[in-house]
């Protein structure tokens, strides 16, 4: 299908690629001219403005524009598309945006006559090989018409409609509130096996060993051994965790509802306590591995 | 080879099995006589006695005696095969012992010209399947002498030498608080989903999906999407939860070389809170895990 996409950045570059690679017609949008560049060498069109972008996608039975951008241009983003795009056309939410907000979108969008889907988008920059993981929200008819979207974008039973717009970026939300705590859990026992009292311990071996058959074995942990492979002392890693919100929305949501989530929270204080200076082995691995995920810069 | 393999329980039946289909000789020693006889309908030798065990052990070039029992009983159970094993035989702790314990049974088992070799096992009961992980301490004579048998049990390169008798068990006491930390993470996570304000999400299908791409994809979320498929609302689950002291044992390491484990901490504590009453929809899923992983009984 014939679809616009508004923002080249790690991800939409990456979704980008998928969507082209399984023969979709995609309209790229993006302020940095080499991103665009890329995407218009692999196959798509560029748009030079949105009125121009609405007129190439003249001729779809349902317009559909994916928006890829960081989740503070969104508000704007899809105000103005409101104002362009024809009554019964999509927009796509496809970052990480605050689910309250996905709400109040929804209902503004209505009022021009379009719908709005969320999608909640794992994988990062290792999706474009195996496909990503998504989570969608939205009216029935308007997550089949992007269907074949998400059928390119995403592994095999890698994405499913949850439930009414909305309902996408909460279960995101909750997934990196997972992230969170899972990162957490990792990056203490390493930092115990690098600072306690066994000295000496061959961590990558150890995280090669635990992806082999053990409990823990995970995606988290697969990155841990090639992080640790590559750069045993994670030298040149300050130790600084960025935060991105997503958890510190899933502490509101859970305590909206009188939900605890302790070791969430003891995730986002320790990152917190990064910022501020407390750094350690285990605040290392946890930015060396937002840097292998993400691509997240590895110090502040 | 030929070893004598002491305790058939879930872990001990299993290794039995792996190590008969791959060629070894494998004399067992056990008080329930319905493991005993499984293990010889299998192709096992039994040994009524442990002079009986020596007995048929004799000829070995090394005798080796593998103990797969609960960590109250190891103790007992090394002095008693100290008495016997002639001088430079090799006895395997492959249970969940404290390796503070590991390194005096070492010094002691050495005073009678034996040497102990410690291997921390990771898989529980679907290890039998695809092999373990397992993480051996020893010298490195003595971990020669039983590669054979790990070669059969573990998962190619889910087993490595990690150093000194004692090492292996330290690590598998820290791979035991990721465990825990981890579980306690998608425990959260998926109580919210449950509990939280979006109600009637399909929490095995969400299990399914970030299985396949995302971030989260782990053998844990894999056995949540098994657990709740079969059982969405985990009826019958009182949402008690077993401890098995590794976790206490490894925040007391932590403790003693001063390194904070915030996460692990608020997962031992969710649990002793169980155990008093304080139970939900996280405390039923993380129950259920253990008896997917582990076997455990899903109630107190």
């Amino acid at each position: 299908m014939k679809i616009g996409l508004i923002g080249l950045g790690k991800m939409g570059l990456q979704i980008t690629t998928r969507l082209l690679n399984d023969g979709h017609e995609v309209v790229v949008m993006d302020l940095a001219a080499a991103a665009v560049e890329s995407a218009v060498a692999q196959g798509a069109t560029a748009a030079a403005t949105r009125e121009d972008l609405v007129k190439q996608l003249e001729g779809s039975e349902t317009p559909v524009v994916w928006l890829m951008i960081p989740s503070g241009f969104v508000e704007a983003e899809i105000e103005a598309w409101s104002r362009l795009l024809p009554a019964g056309s999509i927009i796509v939410d496809g970052g990480n945006s605050d689910f309250r907000q996905t709400l109040k979108r929804a209902a503004a969008v209505q009022t021009s006559g379009l719908e709005l889907v969320d999608v909640g988008t794992s994988g990062g920059i290792l999706g474009i090989k195996d496909g990503f993981s998504m989570m969608v929200g939205g009216s029935d008819a308007a997550v089949a018409t992007v269907t074949p979207v998400l059928v390119s974008l995403a592994q095999i039973d890698g994405w499913a409609h949850f439930g009414p717009t909305g309902t996408g970026h909460y279960i995101k939300m909750i997934h990196n509130g997972i992230e969170y705590a899972a990162m957490e859990a990792y990056a203490e026992g390493y930092r115990l096996l690098k600072d306690g009292s066994a000295k000496d311990i061959d961590l990558a071996r150890v995280a090669e060993v635990w992806q082999h058959g053990s409990i823990i074995a995970s995606g988290l942990n697969g990155l841990v051994a090639e992080v640790l492979s590559a750069n045993p002392d994670l030298t040149g890693v300050s130790g600084y965790v960025a935060e991105n919100g997503e958890a510190g929305w899933t502490l509101e949501a859970a305590a909206t509802e009188g939900i605890a989530m302790p070791a969430l929270q003891v995730a986002v204080d320790v990152r917190a306590a990064s910022q501020e200076g407390t750094v350690n082995f285990g605040t290392k691995l946890l930015a060396a591995l937002r840097n292998a995920f993400g691509g997240h810069p590895v110090n502040k």
